[in-house]
């Protein structure tokens, strides 16, 4: 997507046809800083330091450090040891095994001087690969986007999201601003609520970042003021991401998003969440009781970074220094309030029949 | 309220008869001051620079304004200056010019020689009135936490509350915070969890403070969590205030409020509204329609302040600096969310049947 006009995506290879350059996100939204990964070594860096972030981007990420090692040694030892170092770097990112589990099967099997060719092949098609699921989630969600349009007669819609769903968690596009920004490319008036999404504000951060870059119109709220938005009619759908959705349609997403799904549907705004089928967890049918839920650290909550006026980043302490904090990261919604399912192979009820309608291939 | 376990009011008049001192409520919750009011200058400046905040406490700091006035020049004109001096300092306070009408209509009629006298006698009553009133709310109140206390068979009753509708807003108690200041101090166990509460954060500054001070056991939790902790059964009721209920029992209070009323119906918590009846607005009945919802400076929403590592008061902005923020100061909980609303002359549905079995006086 664009900032400031100019297309981006979050890592591409370079002119010399071997090195990568990521977008620094540990700086945004305050500064556009570009990193260039010359070494496994750099990956593994950017990974663990979230210089990249994002279940998508981080796999791709680890490919190209797979990459890069081959380029300087291509031999099995180095093999192993970039898949361990790069995997040891966000031991939790079920994406990041994926992709090394990938790079791994892709090159052990052939002769050491081809695996640099090979790995490079594997890794952009990676990387092309999410851009193409991201954008059909795009053009899945874009239809409702449109009937939205329509309801309103050429007047903007206004969408309320939570979260960063965007194109920086991914290589490019996202989910749940994904047909937002083929609608805004189409010409479709939009305005785009942004909550700010605390503890870590990657709304008000990220979201609002990648939609000023586009050119979306939009304003940030704190994620206390949706529901009072609805209630005035001033939201015509939701639209959010998801970190895992059950068979069943039930969504676990960035603590908060249940609190708007029920407001959404006091108000009978639809409520749709968009996600890659990777994304979908057949083996699991009721979110609340069976996703575990990360518990993260009280220091999110009670300390927020951001820029002074003279342009240094600092960290302030806001809750009262005497009390303890809680942090669940996730909530779950359940599927009874999720209108529709977005996936790169089209729109879904959040149910168990539906979506194996669009994913035959899981019926038992 | 104790602080550290010493008992405090919010304002209090000095062991020297005239003087009265305040707790500096601008550096809470990371320093404890205090400021010594000995002109009616000092009482302005207290209320326009938020030293004091809440409406009964503004209301009750500016009747001191007048005594201290009254101490050094009682004529006419003196109590007319000082009238609309304390008037200007927050313009759409409706208790500061209750609480001024109040003081000018004692000292008008009565001789220069006998104003001063009047004057403290009058504020003192309308504080302890104040402080009388949340009681009440707090006794009230207490009978619906015995009753949670029942179903949990000793077990600690968990309560969630939105914003700070205690102690440091009043004189004394508060009205949430009051059956909680009860049930503690009468040996009930009790845990708290309290939204911080954006964009001012007065959960995690100022209802921590209080409950960490007198000793009550909390935890800060951003305002998206809390519909996560009713959801897996840790919330056994939540209780708020109210900045204006209407006649049937919309409550109209600090944004986010609706969002975690909308979680308690989900869940089957009960959601419980303690105000004093002054906050009832008899002439509503219609509270999202009617009530004018205040939008305030986007900056609380961009950027906040708070206390760095190394002690210094400081604020940052967290959003990205090319964003519009759009920042609406309350939202309105329908009554059908609302289970009971609390007030110094018992506990009522909210309906308007209910609130006119409690207040006779207000059938037409």
């Amino acid at each position: 997507m664009k900032i400031s006009g100019v297309p981006y995506r979050t890592i591409w290879l370079n002119q010399d046809g071997w090195s990568v350059t990521v977008i620094d996100q540990t700086v945004l939204p305050f500064k556009l800083e570009t990193k260039t990964l010359t070494a496994m070594a750099d990956a593994a860096a950017a990974i663990k330091q979230m210089i990249v972030r994002g279940a998508p981007l981080i796999g791709v990420t680890a490919a190209y450090g797979v990459c890069l090692q081959m380029r300087v040694d291509a031999s099995d030892k180095a093999l192993e040891n970039a898949y361990h170092t790069l995997m040891e770097t966000r031991p939790t990112a079920v994406n990041l095994r994926w992709a090394l589990d990938e790079m791994m099967a892709a090159l052990r099997i052939v002769p050491q001087g081809d695996r640099t060719q090979i790995a490079y092949a594997r890794a952009a098609k990676m990387a092309d690969d999410d851009v193409e699921t991201n954008r059909r989630i795009g053009v899945a969600g874009l239809a409702l986007i449109e009937e939205a349009a329509k309801k309103r007669n050429g007047q903007t819609v206004r969408v309320l999201t939570h979260c960063n769903a965007g194109w920086l968690g991914c290589v490019d596009w996202g989910t749940a601003l994904a047909p937002l920004y083929l609608a805004h490319d189409k010409g479709i008036p939009l305005h785009v609520w942004v909550d700010e999404t605390r503890p870590r504000n990657q709304g008000a951060a990220l979201t609002a970042f990648e939609l000023s870059g586009h050119g979306i119109p939009h304003a940030v709220l704190v994620d206390n003021a949706g529901g009072h938005y609805m209630q005035h009619g001033e939201v015509d759908l939701c639209i959010v991401g998801a970190d895992r959705v059950t068979a069943a349609g039930d969504a676990c997403n960035k603590i908060g998003t249940y609190l708007k799904a029920l407001a959404a549907r006091d108000n009978g705004v639809p409520f749709y969440v968009a996600v890659p089928s990777s994304t979908i967890d057949w083996t699991m049918s009721d979110g609340v009781k069976e996703i575990p839920i990360e518990e993260r650290s009280p220091r999110e909550v009670t300390d927020l970074t951001g820029m002074t006026a003279d342009g240094r980043l600092e960290t302030i302490r806001v809750a009262n220094p005497g009390s303890l904090a809680r942090n669940p990261g996730f909530d779950v919604t359940p599927a009874r309030l999720v209108t529709k399912l977005i996936t790169e192979r089209g729109v879904a009820d959040a149910s168990r029949e539906a979506l194996l309608k669009l994913f035959p291939e899981r019926r038992a």
